[in-house]
């Protein structure tokens, strides 16, 4: 094994950001035949269960033994930290460095699956820019945000079944539309395709129907984060979306990055909320209640087209899951709820093309002299980000890409 | 084992109402310690991989041999079909009586489990009658039906893991309401608890995400039926709903029939939809689309509130599929849809409180003098239905029941 620190920074995978502070958990097949938990240093990846089997440490070789990160992410706490112990050790102890080399392969030479069979999946709104931006476009006439914006973070249920895994081809979805021009609804191929740039939050530690868990107990449940890429067709989301919210404008496909970075690798990244005014009810309140300063980064094709700063998200994960919550609803193991796009104050800190091109009044250009109000057929959209690690390091999240092909 | 016509008709379990013409599927653990698919016969369960295994047929012994049906959905139509000839015939086989006897148990001796792993729930709102009148409630000022309403079979995304069995108990949820009075959202157990009387439908044959299921291709997925009590808190949704559609309202809890009824069981029910005007889009018409004869009865305790007609509804199951594919969303084994409320024409058909006692102006009289507009501690609600079967015989559908428990 190569350290990581020597490894050429080509493409997204700068060693420097892939370090021991970073340790995201993935699941790849690797040249041997079997699938198993990973994690990734530098441009390597290291097979966690065989890693566990030559050091003799059956928990963990049982536990990574699996085609999905979920038995893991079940096991609770306690054990996402005692996993991470081990691993940090055993990756500095040059007495067990042949038992790390034997563990690990290229990335190159792997194939990364979806890393979480996903339970249910939640999409927030909890970036008031970007709700603001939205419903100024959408409902121009009307406040901005709807009265109940600030009180509490508005979610909707997703299709679990379409989270599928960065770099997996996305078809153009058809559907109805209607314009306001249209006398009657059209059906074709989505015109107005679209991103959101999104934070998504692993959730492990079932809990039973009928019981909650509160922002203070959200640390417990929240196993570790990734980059998430909901896809949106808006001609279709438009038309469909009164009264029972977004349904086919979404659920074609939602892209969920490979690797998901435990929760503790981001303690650095912690940072304090914007004020939050109004007051929120009592269980949305708490000591402990943190925002994450994560900086992302769109591309589409080779162009930035947007940093946004997810810092200036108004809910935290805590309040997002004890709202979720609140009413009784269980959790299960490989549960994801996403931030919903992430939009900063400036133009270029906007999340979805919707915004950045206001709705196509203002394309978008890129780099080869085109431009884009929503995406065209072969565009690939690219979104990383990095946090803040120890002694003023930087850590990456694990892109998600993915590109559109023409519609069936 | 008894023959099913000489059980007493008791309860809900009228042996005329579970014959051959029936033979749901559900998952039961028996007294033998032994957890698998079930079907019903009068008032006995059958263990089906059991007596398939003492039938020598392997390929039945193991894929009833399992908690959940969702091996068997898995199979696809035409071991759906093959299946259930089996059992007809061996239930009708004076030479394998003994088989079946050993493999029988008193239904009043097994614990029925929730009886899919579901994958994704998706609710609907397909009662013309059902969504005008709860557009008039919440919407007094516009048109009761939104314009895309008879353009497309308005749908969303539900908690899976929050679905419960017949029988399970329902704790009242907590949350956000805000009255039109109230200066500020207040806090706590909801005081508008409703029901949603339904009918679901499991799907089986996954499809890639990618590609669609035509309203004709959707008989090769549609697996099977049952009744469904989509728990609803009126005053969390109308607080939280705009602009993403229910969350809370309805997240808490939603109970599922214990019996699954194949769709082989109510050919006889298949009944002509009502008109369609205007003509929908393409993709939603079809030679054979229908609707379904089921006849429900929703009991509040001791008293039938209400006798909603299924075969009201304005859209074919077929239709719903197709509709939540066209956009390329993939289906996976254990995928469950429901129409939404069954509300019929005439008052005492409606589907749920709120229209019954029209948002609490005319509470509904119950047999021991007291009134609800909406649920209480200690209610008990039980939807049951029946359908059309061979020569003028009808079956029941496994009933959905659950009982309100205070708020903790």
């Amino acid at each position: 094994m190569n350290a990581p620190d020597v490894h050429p920074a080509g493409g997204h995978s700068d060693g420097g950001l892939w370090s021991i502070d970073n340790l995201p958990y993935g699941v790849a097949s690797t040249g041997d035949g079997s699938t198993q938990v990973v994690t990734r240093l530098g441009d390597d990846v290291i097979r966690l269960a065989t890693l566990a089997a030559s050091d003799g440490v059956r928990k963990w070789a049982r536990t990574f033994d699996h085609s999905s990160l979920n038995p893991f992410i079940g096991q609770g706490r306690s054990s996402w930290s005692a996993a991470r112990r081990w691993l940090r050790t055993i990756l500095q102890d040059d007495a067990r460095r042949a038992l790390v080399a034997a563990a690990t392969t290229p990335l190159a030479d792997v194939t990364l699956h979806l890393p979480v069979r996903i339970a249910d999946y939640v999409d927030f709104y909890a970036s008031e820019q970007h709700a603001t931006n939205v419903g100024s476009i959408f409902r121009p006439d009307g406040a901005a945000l709807t009265p109940n914006w600030k009180h509490l973070p508005i979610g909707y249920h997703g299709r679990s079944g379409t989270v599928v895994v960065s770099g997996t081809d996305v078809v153009r979805p058809v559907g109805q539309r209607k314009g306001r021009e249209d006398p009657a609804p059209v059906f074709g191929p989505s015109v107005r395709l679209d991103i959101e740039a999104e934070v998504g939050f692993v959730v492990g530690g079932e809990t039973e129907v009928g019981t909650r868990v509160s922002v203070d107990e959200a640390a417990e449940h929240l196993f570790g984060v990734a980059l998430f890429n909901d896809w949106s067709a808006r001609d279709i989301q438009a038309w469909e979306y009164v009264p029972l919210g977004p349904f086919l404008g979404k659920s074609f496909a939602s892209t969920l990055s490979a690797w998901i970075t435990p929760m503790e690798a981001l303690q650095e990244a912690k940072t304090a909320l914007p004020a939050q005014d109004p007051q929120p009810l009592e269980y949305l309140r708490g000591d402990d209640l943190f925002g994450l300063d994560l900086q992302l980064e769109v591309r589409l094709n080779d162009t930035v087209v947007s940093r946004p700063p997810y810092k200036a998200m108004y809910w935290s994960p805590a309040q997002m899951l004890a709202h979720l919550t609140v009413n009784g609803a269980g959790l299960r193991d490989g549960d994801l709820f996403a931030s919903g796009t992430v939009s900063g104050d400036a133009r270029d800190q906007r999340g979805s093309l919707l915004e950045l091109s206001w709705s196509g009044k203002e394309p978008v250009e890129l780099s080869d002299g085109t431009t884009r109000s929503f995406l065209e057929d072969g565009d690939t959209v690219t979104i990383t980000a990095t946090a803040p690690a120890a002694g003023g390091r930087r850590l990456a999240l694990g892109e998600v890409s993915g590109r559109i092909l023409p519609s069936r």
